[in-house]
């Protein structure tokens, strides 16, 4: 459905689009008629009535279709078994998958606007949280007042559930908030985005909750040192590959390489995680217009972890970091 | 994954289940290492090392799997192609679609006690909502007003981006709340459901801001009117499809049949939209323990919608309504 939205701009939930060298047609059901006109650009022919995908088949059977481009990675091997019965005699399939995300990881100039947008929209939440965490107030408490800001500020919703993990639990590196109370004294990882016109933006910063001894202060400096290191890395024709090294190599120098237990970072657009992703063993280069996260985090079991996230985009020179927030370890 | 967290307990986002007649392997990846050893249960092996897919492969390889039932309603093409080439020359590959979706369809006495505590939770907003209904109020804030009433109570989250329409906004029968205002005078619509210990609750309700006319109060009627006759026939051995009819000709008789567009309802548990379908042309018969949304709604482009939800419970004789708000047509 995300594809389908980049392409002629439904943002509802149920749709099919079929592309022909004739131009694009697009297939909903009867709860989306009134949306779709609204909505649906590019397109030559728009039908809500029926079942959309029977509706779509139809259309392809009607048709001259002699080769088929569907989307493997997301299409449900029963669905495909249903195309192949009705349309395998005289159309050969082939897999399209990628190629529409392949287009969507490059943002065009109004993408990068409403990006920052939400950036900006997202950041405006820290304070809000900051202004909540003390000990024992619960995690999903700190998620509400964020959430309920971002709505106030106008986001559509958030990009990922909110993340507010306290103590140990910041060691768990998808601590989606709870209702577990902070604790008197610890770090508290702060993981949250919000939606905007569509487009979502993606933070994180780990506080600590009194005073830090040296062990956490290493562990927070580690981080950060390994977060600048991969975002001084990032640039054009630059393997994602590297990007990840760079913050991996400085782990490993500190002696926490690991801790360091997921991938740099991720593309960031209408989805949350899109191209390219910013792992080991990723050759693909980076481009100018790709909007990608850089997270280094450690996580010490039944200690606690600390991670740092923000969003860069890959500029024709360097990068540009999009997110506004200050990284200096704040102590509440 | 919600069949994945069905069966074991794991609530994270990434995991692959591996069922045989010696036991269950459960494969993650390191993000999840913690949450993994907490929360799955009744797993003979958990792995969370590496790739979850490649180390499920692994696993399949070295055993002696003949026969190999795989979820095609949900597996995509690109990763069945994978997995046929790696294993294709010694094992049989069956569809195994629907098999827990089934299993799930019927709630057990502990899950109906969730989904009770979520419906509870769920209709405890209502108040709220209506607190900050009045003319010219956005309707994103009316939702926010929803989202932080419902964290305050201790949700994990919304079950579904709330609806909040309003005036002519009310006929789009799913219109997410925006920046727009509410009118003077007309219908709003509030649909809403919030997660509680992983199961959802969905309601609907439709006011009216200022003093609803004659027109206005016999959608409202008809609307009424279908959705108690939908539950009425509510009841074990009952056909979805009869349920569906009883809403249908109420409308139909009322001269409103050609604006519900949409089916009748739809089960709910861990997910907002699971079997069965309340719709029409389907023969599956309603059993003791499903838990269903009952929700006809009349929809006029330009004009206004009304749409009322309640979630009811199958039982052994007939019917609980689970919901526990009154359907009187509430004017602001």
């Amino acid at each position: 459905m995300v594809n389908i939205r980049y392409l002629c701009g439904f943002t509802g939930s149920a749709g099919i689009m079929v592309l022909t060298r004739s131009g694009a047609e697009f297939f909903t059901d009867g709860r989306y008629t009134q949306q779709a006109r609204t909505e649906v650009a590019g397109v030559e022919k728009i039908v809500s009535k029926g079942d959309p995908f029977l509706q779509a088949l139809d259309a392809l059977k009607r048709g001259k279709t002699k080769s088929l481009g569907l989307d493997f990675a997301h299409l449900p091997v029963a669905t495909f078994k249903q195309i192949e019965q009705q349309l395998g005699n005289r159309v050969k399939f082939k897999d399209g998958s990628g190629m529409i995300e392949g287009l969507r990881a490059i943002k065009d100039p109004d993408e990068i606007s409403e990006i920052r947008s939400a950036v900006n929209l997202g950041a405006a939440l820290f304070p809000t949280a900051l202004k909540h965490i003390r000990p024992s107030v619960r995690e999903s408490q700190i998620a509400a007042e964020i959430e309920h800001e971002a709505r106030r500020l106008g986001a559509e919703g958030m990009s990922f559930d909110t993340i507010v993990a306290g103590g140990a639990r910041s060691a768990l590196p998808h601590g989606r908030a709870t209702n577990q109370r902070l604790p008197k004294r610890g770090f508290v990882v702060l993981d949250f985005g919000v939606i905007l016109t569509g487009y979502c933006s993606d933070m994180t910063r780990t506080v600590h909750i009194g005073k830090v001894d040296a062990g956490g202060r290493r562990m927070y400096d580690a981080v950060l040192l390994a977060q600048q290191a991969a975002i001084k890395k990032v640039g054009p024709g630059v393997a994602v590959s590297a990007v990840d090294g760079a913050a991996r190599s400085v782990l490993d120098r500190a002696g926490v390489g690991q801790y360091f237990t997921h991938s740099t970072g991720h593309g960031v657009g209408l989805e949350i995680h899109e191209a390219p992703r910013i792992a080991s063993g990723q050759n693909q280069k980076l481009q100018p217009g790709m909007v990608v996260t850089v997270e280094p985090g450690i996580y010490v079991p039944g200690v606690g972890g600390v991670r740092i996230e923000d969003m860069v985009l890959v500029t024709d020179r360097g990068r540009e970091i999009l997110t506004p927030t200050t990284k200096k370890l704040i102590t509440i």
